[in-house]
């Protein structure tokens, strides 16, 4: 690939500002590009994303697709010889219908604009990352990113009807459609999402909206230590209940919460869970899960009304902020079955005190979700040293117990070494035909994912 | 394509027999292929599908999967020089783990079969067609099968972790995983399941099940005519109601069923619409409900007992059935937004009219998906004349509503004309990009879906 970025002057969105592409270098996984993308294109328009990826095409020159940065796997950082595609400036909601409840919307649009703009017709959008406030549906779609909402209402590919997608030659692409089913062709949206930008660039988006429940219950349960959480998670899933969030946070994560936030959780027990119920029996439903995991708890707590519910669900949402005031942090992602949380809480203390490294730990626990968070000393390194053995640990325990890589952050460049370990060597192939297909020259987000 | 089938005399498992080969030729869509297939294999084994598509590789054969032969599209029908290969004797529940909540399946098992066994530890599996009781899950992957509970559990691709899937060439291939997320890799379960059998054959499948609801209520309404109910199936929609099953019928096809089953439900109005709501408020979800269709019923009936409730979805699962008593049957299955089902319906009113066809409709209405039925005699084509005008005319009533050729059933032979009127040019040629990454010597159900 050569690398004759200055084609990308006749672009008239395009800046080779030192400034501008220092601020579109990476992402917040912590991972640090050795040298500066060689220039950005804030996009505007559709047309200005056709026009970027057609003198890519023309010159060969390899594009980074990138919406709000949040990233946690390096997917959208960039190096020398690379063009970064900012579609953050193309965040318009175009349209709510709210009788079809489906929502139309560009890609640089905020997770959390997409809800707020849906709650004024009393609907939701499902997808709900922690980063809600800062992360773009973009995003969100190139990692099918999860979130806590997930546990009864599935992830980012159960919420996305249709997209609109710039392919790497410029063509306009279309899939999916405006109605819930609909099965004429292959499922391209399936396979647009969670692809990391290394297929096409999603320009427009239609996502399916719900109705906002008519009621919703909230408990917080304490447990000397996460184990004991990590069971009382399982029984919860055994006894066949659906809470709408449940979520597991460990006893350092509360303490790093509690000194940011002002909070007193850590008083109260060494792990912490979260369970949330919705809908017309959502009482009766939270009194199941009190029963399921009351053998376990020392303290279960009903919230006493919705604000106290928002303050709840907001201590676990504040995990990644807290801890990025303790240094520099990794984000583990990796998912287990349901039944082994328990075993991945033990195997990743194992892994702490093996490696070295300072472990936190939360969990969507309903999914066997979790986020193991490596924090290291502000001039550390995440991608080398102990930091680095400890990930490839995780990953390995979640390997050992049935479970995979990555849950809902996506592959990135920082887990790009064990894909193949993962999927082996048939998939591996039949990922790079797929790729080859769409993007015969290889010039979107070349190395990531896949 | 050569057609030197007499390679598959090396396959143990394969017949040249006559009457083998005519059990194999068409499926339930009344779709009449002009000549026999060359050969069938009766697959007992992964080993019988790698070899099979070994040969079919090596000697360049097109090869025709098919599971039960219950479809509706004509997606498992094979003519001369073709060989089918059946997968229906692969008929094994590997396991079920109650805990986690998955089942591992073999192809030919009937949805029916996963349904009883999974009931045994307090669990379902969601995606119910109408044919439960025939349909294979191969089959139910191969074309991503709805049903009734689509409307609150989502749909096939929602409810398969994982597949085994034997490529073209004989490979074999793992989707998925058997977590509930996971990212890593492009979406590749999503990309097989719908596809048809064009991509490559599914050999075996991880399924997720769900807890049984804890409750579980029913209710009939009967109105004046089906108008009527289709604006009551969308005033559910608008008020933000999620039942678990939302079945509409029209007049003909309650007298059809009457007459098959011995009910009386046409007394009782011009359109049958059958709720279900499900969960801990299910009694409180189902009082919604009557509110918000009453000012279109005539009667509001709720069901006093589980036999009760099982009597009134019999009816609706019992149509399909109860027409082929009248003729000959082809099924559409056009899917609409879901406030537009008064329209839909008017408008097969108006295509029966003009086509002189006989069309008898049901609904998924929460889904917006319907099947309108022509009924023609025995001797009579559905793939020309009058029948063949009124499906292209349902296509057409689709698109101008902004919905789709096929919900639920496939494209498979009898609607790819109209494929790429909905898909557009650059759609068709990306899925054929697709096509070739996996299947480059197009030997996977030539002609079909794509």
């Amino acid at each position: 690939m050569h690398t004759d970025t200055r084609a990308f002057a006749a672009h008239p969105r395009a800046s080779f500002d030192t400034a501008a592409r220092s601020a579109v270098a990476t992402d917040r996984s912590g991972y640090e590009p050795p040298t500066l993308p060689d220039a950005v294109v804030h996009a505007e328009s559709v047309d200005d994303v056709v026009q970027a990826l057609r003198l890519a095409h023309e010159h060969g020159l390899p594009v980074v697709p990138r919406g709000a940065g949040t990233g946690l796997a390096g997917g959208s950082s960039a190096h020398a010889g690379e063009i970064v595609l900012d579609v953050s400036r193309m965040n318009r909601i175009v349209g709510i219908d709210p009788v079809e409840m489906i929502a139309v919307v560009q890609p640089g649009v905020l997770n959390a604009e997409v809800n707020a703009a849906a709650a004024e017709h009393g609907l939701f959008y499902a997808p709900d990352p922690a980063s809600t406030a800062i992360c773009s549906i973009g995003g969100n779609i190139a990692t099918n990113a999860g979130g806590m909402w997930c546990a009864k209402y599935g992830v980012t590919r159960e919420s996305v009807l249709g997209l609109t997608v710039v392919l790497a030659d410029g063509r306009i692409l279309r899939t999916g459609r405006s109605t819930i089913k609909g099965v004429t062709g292959y499922d391209l949206n399936a396979l647009f999402i969670g692809s990391e930008g290394t297929l096409g660039v999603v320009v427009e988006a239609t996502l399916r909206l719900r109705p906002r429940p008519v009621r919703t219950e909230t408990l917080a349960a304490y447990f000397p230590d996460v184990e004991a959480a990590g069971r009382a998670a399982s029984a919860i899933t055994a006894a066949r209940i659906q809470p709408s969030i449940l979520e597991l946070m460990d006893g350092p994560t509360m303490d790093a919460v509690d000194q940011a936030e002002g909070t007193r959780h850590r008083e109260l027990g060494g792990a912490f869970l979260l369970a949330q119920t919705d809908g017309f029996g959502a009482h009766l439903e939270l009194d199941e899960i009190a029963s399921a995991i009351s053998p376990y708890a020392t303290t279960v707590h009903r919230a006493a009304d919705p604000e106290e519910a928002a303050a709840l669900v907001k201590a676990r949402r504040d995990a990644i902020p807290a801890l990025e005031k303790l240094g520099r942090v990794s984000i583990g992602d990796i998912a287990v079955p349901r039944n082994r949380l328990a075993d991945a809480f033990a195997g990743l203390e194992e892994i702490g005190s093996r490696t070295g490294t300072r472990i936190f730990s939360v969990a969507h626990a309903a999914d066997g979700n979790l986020h193991p968070m490596i924090v290291v000393d502000p001039e550390e390194s995440i991608t080398s040293g102990p930091a680095k053995a400890a990930l490839a640990d995780m990953f390995h325990l979640a390997q050992r117990l049935g479970g995979t890589l990555t849950g809902e952050h996506g592959v990135g460049i920082l887990k790009r070494e064990w894909v193949g370990e993962e999927l082996g060597a048939t998939s591996v192939e039949i990922q790079r035909a797929l790729k080859s297909a769409l993007d015969p020259t290889g010039i979107l987000n070349p190395g990531k994912a896949i």
